[in-house]
Order: C-alpha cells, then structure tokens, then sequence
C-alpha cells in the first residue's frame, strides 16, 4: 500500500438501495478517498446525494465516466455491468461487480474477504461480489472448511425482500397496510419483478427467488450451489439450496446442514471454530433463548450464527442458524472489503 | 359401521382455534352426529356457540360431562387432557387428542388416516392427533415411503402463528400496525408464551417453536423427529428438523429433503406417486409459477406439494416444498377424519 494515497471511486448504481449503502458505509469507514464519482442511469441522473455533509450530483453512467477512476463499484443490474463494466476497465479501473453478469466468468475472482482473499490478486480488471445469499452461508462455513473439512452442505432460506430492491420494501409495506385495512392484496412486483404472475409477498412465503431455470431450481438457488463451490475452491462440494422469499425487510436467514469429513467433532469444536473466525458472530445460547433473527442483525456488519447442534443421526452431521443484514455484508460492504483488500495488498 | 347409527361427541376446548375449525368442519361434512356437547375451561363455560343454525351453550368440562359421550375430541391444552382424556375414557367414551400428552405413550396411537389408519384399531381409549407440522409431512412422504423406501429426512419448517393459538394471531396483527405506524413493536408472546424472553414476529423470524431441550432442539423439532418415525413405523428413518416461526397467519410450509431406497428414480416418478396420494394434491409446474404458499393453502383440506426437484449431487436425494392449513389437516381435520376412521370401521 502506497502510503497516504487517496483513490478515485465510482459508485454506478448510487441511488439505488446497495448503492446507497455503500455511500454509508464509505461515509463511517476511514476508506483513503480521494475524488467520489455518483453515476446512475439517465432516469436518475441529476439527483443530489449528500455525502459527509456535502451534496453530490449524480452523474449518467457512460463509458467516458471513467477517466481518472481507480476503483468502480458497480451495482445497478446486471445489463449495465455487462454494458458498461468492459468500459471502465479500459479506462484503467479495477470493477467491483455487486450483480451476477461476472460471477461465474473464468477469469473473474468471486470474494469474500474472510474466506478467499488472495483469488483478489488474479483479477483481470473485474473482480465479482458474490450473492447476498451465498456470501453469507460461505462466511460461516470457512471456518468449519478449514477446521473439520466439509463435503455436503444442504440449505433452506429466508430472504428479506429488499433482495429485491427498495420497490420490493414498498410493495411489502403497502400490502401488510391493505391487509390490516380488510382490502384485497396487490401484487404488481414479487417474486420476480420481470416474470409472469406475482403473488403477496405480506403474510406469505414464496418459495421462488429470481426466474426458474431447466433444470427447475431457481436461478437464485443456482447461484447459493455454484458461487459457493467457486468461492470456497471446492468443485467436490454438494451443495443444495432452496430459497424463499419473507415477509421481512432486511436480513436474510438460513438453515444450514452441514457435514464435516472429520470423525468425532463435537458442537463446543464448531464454536470455537466460528467464535475465532474473522466477520462472524456466535449468538448461540439455548438457556436464555440467544439466537440471531432478521431484526436482530439488521444494519449490523457480522454474519451470526445460533442454534448449532448436533444431528441426531449422523455424527458428522450439524445444524446451524446463519442471519446477516443482505444490504451490509450480503452487498454493500463485501464491496467496500473487496475494496479495501485490493488497496491493503496491493492488488489494483 | 352399524347402519345409520348417530353417536354423541364432546369437544373440549370449542371455544379455542381448533375447536372452532372443528365445529365448522362437522357442520360441513356429513358426519353421523346424534348430540354434540360443548365443553371448555370455567373461564369461557358460559359462552354461547352456534352451531347448524342452533345456539350452543358452552359448558364447563368435567369428569361427569362424558357420561354418555361416544366421541371426545380433546385440544384444550395438554394439562387438561392428562386431567380430564382418563375421566372421559373411564365415562365410556374415545378420547381423540389433539395435544401432545399422550402422543409418545406407547399404548396410544398416534394417526394420520391417509398414513396409519390401521393403528386406531389398537387403541385402548385414547387416539392421538399428531403435531401440524408432523401431519403435513408424513402425508407427503408417505406415498414416496412406499413407491421407493426413505431413509432420510431433513426439514426446514416455516411456521404459521396461529400454531401458537389466536393470541399470537393478534400479536402479529398488532405488531404490524405498530410498525406501519413507526412505533416500537411490543413482543408479550411469542416466540412461547411461558418462556423468559418474547420477541417481536411481525417482519422477523424466530428460530424457536416451543420451548428447548438439553440436546439443543427445541420442543417442536423433537416433536417432528419422533412423531414421524412412530407414525411411520420407522424407528430407522433419520429425521432432523429445524422449526422456524415466521409472520404469517395460517399453514405451516416445509423445505424438506429426502432420500430414497431405490436407484434411479425421476421427478416424475414422484409427481405420480405423490399425484396418486390421497389428500396430496400436487402443485408442480415451474414453467407456469405454479407452487403452494401459505395464503394458497389456507382454508384447504389438502397438503399441497411443488418445487420437486432433484437433488444435483445424489441420485437418491429430492428436494421438495410441503404447505398445509395448519389448523385444518395440520389440526381439526385430521382429528375429525380419525373420527370418522373409528366409526366408519367400528374401531370404536
């Protein structure tokens, strides 16, 4: 790290949920800013944000936004990332991609800092934040990877809609309203903003996240399988996933099944494991009801883990409760880490 | 069954959630009924319930109220049937249990019609309606129990507030009009009533149902693990369960994995055992959105199933989605349909 040197950041996408986030997190972190570029589609150009008491004005993302740019955070959907991520690249930025157009490319690290760190320094320019989802489930199964060596991992989720975007909170909020009214439910949005029927999402569950692939799990069950064998450098891993979409605002929780290859490990050994283990937080105390719950971890940065215990069946078998904020780490800070990797270790 | 014999039944605790489905379901059905007794608590004896267009008086249940009494159906509280479900079988009469007091005793059966019918006959008094979540779930894994063999279960549940009696339906309720309001949620109930903490539900998830054991589990999940393999007769079968409150009137829904006997069985061989299931009604077709939610599910008779699908990794794994009214089969349902199995059979 070059000392006391400031970077050039682009936020594309600063209007929207994530990216609105990222300027919080920026804002309380000591991150060595130099110039902070806003972009945005066109709709949204022009808006001012404020950012440590001044305003900014949000700029229209084109290729030319780059020039000067160190690092460019990217978060405004996967067509523009397509679009426009090749663009600041060649103007000599290194991309965080927080959408899924990149996750899966060959020659793009997927990252989370806590667990593969070093797959930073092989970026070609883009470097990808994996799903909220995954990031997650990868924090809290690192440490057990690592201790006891895992081959199966079976998980259930309980996705907050604002996954969805800040529209999928309104539509929540107006529905939850016209129920305790006594109106019928509008369904304009969830489970799938582009897809063909919606549903309510208020006093509901969707057992549908993202669009239906072949081979009938979702495509955002798709990504929990394979980000997560990417991430974790472990193509041998079962891993399966079923995702359902919550009645809650923020923070995504998940029923993990998790066998270790070890014999004899015991619930105080994942503790201990996951107690000393960097970004994650052992809420996990039966007596006096501890536990981790969206509202709990809700604008937190950790990723939380209670009601580990043993199967009852297989002793190489565990379960485990995981809940994050899916804005903080699930997105927006895993971003603003990657960043602060790349700068720390030298890797722009 | 004696030819057009009427038989007179006692329900205790008609003033509660599942004694009031109960009386609607009897009202619907064509069921054999002579007198029909109302019973509850001193607290609501008194009450006046109607019934087929008659007003009904609610009366305080005693030893001396089964005199006569073909039929009691007991969920009242598993403190008033240890009580009161020996008086009424002394009196004459066959108790139908819809709490958990009897349900492990071994000279009790425990039934789902669809799953065990031919136990009821063994009964020496007292029947036993299995746990809402339990019901659910051996009703769907029966049929594929016996098309291929299982020998593995793991669920996730997500759980329906009214499981926890109509005070938690109010909780919600009102915790969801405080937070549309942007005042503090007030949490007095739930996760359980007579815990040490209560936390809030409405836009939450509590991973608690019931109270915990020394093992880890709670009350609930030791519920699913037992029930299943007495219900199945499979002391075998490896259940592990993670039961899970979510803020959401009505049906449980369940994220199950399962794992058969036989060699390469397909999706469809499931669809068609689980089509053919009675009281199964298959809801499975990704390409139209098509699967159950816990507002599609409510006021049903039905367990309904969607997201079948193979698991990616073993060949003898499945992944599937399981909701059902949890006070209708999951409750007062399955308890007049073991009724009806007693006298239609004369198991009585």
């Amino acid at each position: 790290m070059t000392e006391n040197k400031l970077y050039n950041v682009a936020i594309v996408g600063a209007t929207g949920a994530v990216g609105q986030k990222i300027l919080t997190i920026l804002e309380d972190k000591d991150f060595p800013l130099n110039e902070l570029k806003l972009l945005s589609s066109k709709r949204s150009a022009g808006k001012k944000v404020s950012f440590k008491n001044k305003e900014l004005l949000v700029e229209e993302a084109v290729p030319e936004s780059f020039k000067g740019v160190d690092i460019a955070l990217f978060s405004a959907g996967g067509s523009v990332s397509k679009q426009l991520a090749p663009e600041a690249v060649k103007h000599g930025a290194v991309v965080i991609d927080n959408t899924s157009a990149y996750r899966m490319a060959e020659n793009v690290p997927l990252v989370v800092p806590e667990v593969n760190k070093e797959d930073i320094s092989n970026h070609q320019g883009i470097i990808a934040n994996p799903n909220c989802s995954t990031i997650q489930m990868v924090a809290a199964l690192k440490p057990l990877q690592d201790a006891f060596g895992i081959n199966r991992v079976i998980v259930s989720t309980y996705q907050a809609v604002s996954g969805a975007g800040a529209q999928a909170n309104q539509e929540l909020e107006k529905q939850a309203q016209q129920f305790l009214d006594g109106e019928d439910l509008t369904a304009e949005l969830l489970p799938v903003k582009g897809d063909e029927k919606h549903y309510p999402i208020a006093f509901n569950a969707l057992p549908q996240i993202d669009v239906f692939q072949d081979n009938g799990y979702t495509f955002e069950e798709m990504k929990m399988i394979n980000e997560t064998k990417k991430i974790m450098h472990a193509p041998e891993l079962s891993v399966a996933a079923t995702c359902v979409r919550l009645p809650f605002f923020t923070s995504h929780a998940e029923s993990i099944y998790v066998e270790v290859d070890k014999e004899g490990v015991k619930v105080a050994d994942l503790w201990e494991a996951l107690e000393s283990a960097e970004g994650v937080v052992l809420e996990d105390d039966p007596a006096s009801q501890t536990y981790p719950t969206p509202l709990s971890a809700a604008n937190k940065e950790s990723v939380f883990v209670g009601r580990v215990r043993k199967d009852l069946d297989n002793d190489k078998g565990f379960h485990m409760w995981v809940v994050s904020d899916n804005l903080m780490k699930g997105a927006a800070l895993n971003t603003v880490q990657i960043a602060e990797s790349l700068i720390k270790n030298n890797w722009l």
